[in-house]
């Protein structure tokens, strides 16, 4: 198995999760556009959009609906961008579907989660699901 | 009624509509990042996605999938990224909530349609659907 997605819902690769569910994994993106950056996959592989089941689909975005309200409150957030990228050209790195939840400032904010600073984030964001 | 996107659902705003069911209204946006750039709305007012009822999202996340794939056959894309904001903070500028659909090109592209242009794309994806 080479999906980096897999090894981390294989927990060959540890993660900050959030949230979890028979079907669902969501997590804090390591390398975040802001702090809170979380990215929600399903746990059965499919590449992208395209080949991803209808129901698999509809699941996941109940899932990053409930999460976005949760990480906005957690982080203070102005707003949340949700993206989800098909294929290099789109930006797709992770070939395993994947959306992701971007907290957004009205001003700049620092990127970078200091020591502890992501576990502490993420146990606040399940303290409020 | 000021919002735009529900001026456009009741035609007092003409649009090049590419899909239409009876909870959901997709039309080409007039702005586009690339050609084909799809706007995918619910024909219920709501917001964002922070006050869509889930159900409207998952139907609205299935036709997302669905357009998806015909839109990247019709523009010929190399991807599709799929992007939703929430508040102005995150570049929601339409308070009515929509999924953005961008064809991703490896080439740079032009991004405006010349006279004519849009009309004949929006056929095109119809005869596709």
């Amino acid at each position: 198995m080479t999906c980096i997605f897999c090894k981390i819902l294989n927990k060959e690769i540890p993660s900050f999760k959030i949230y979890e569910d028979n079907h669902t994994y969501a997590f804090l993106d390591i390398n975040p556009k802001t702090k809170g950056h979380t990215l929600v996959i399903p746990k059965q592989h499919s590449e992208n959009i395209y080949d991803t089941k209808e129901n698999t689909l509809k699941h996941l975005i109940s899932i990053v609906k409930k999460l976005s309200k949760i990480i906005k409150q957690a982080t203070n957030a102005d707003g949340i961008s949700i993206s989800q990228n098909n294929e290099a050209a789109a930006g797709q790195v992770i070939f395993h579907i994947h959306f992701h939840i971007i907290p957004k400032f009205k001003n700049k904010t620092a990127n970078k989660y200091k020591e502890g600073e992501a576990e502490k984030l993420a146990n606040k964001i399940k303290t409020l699901l």
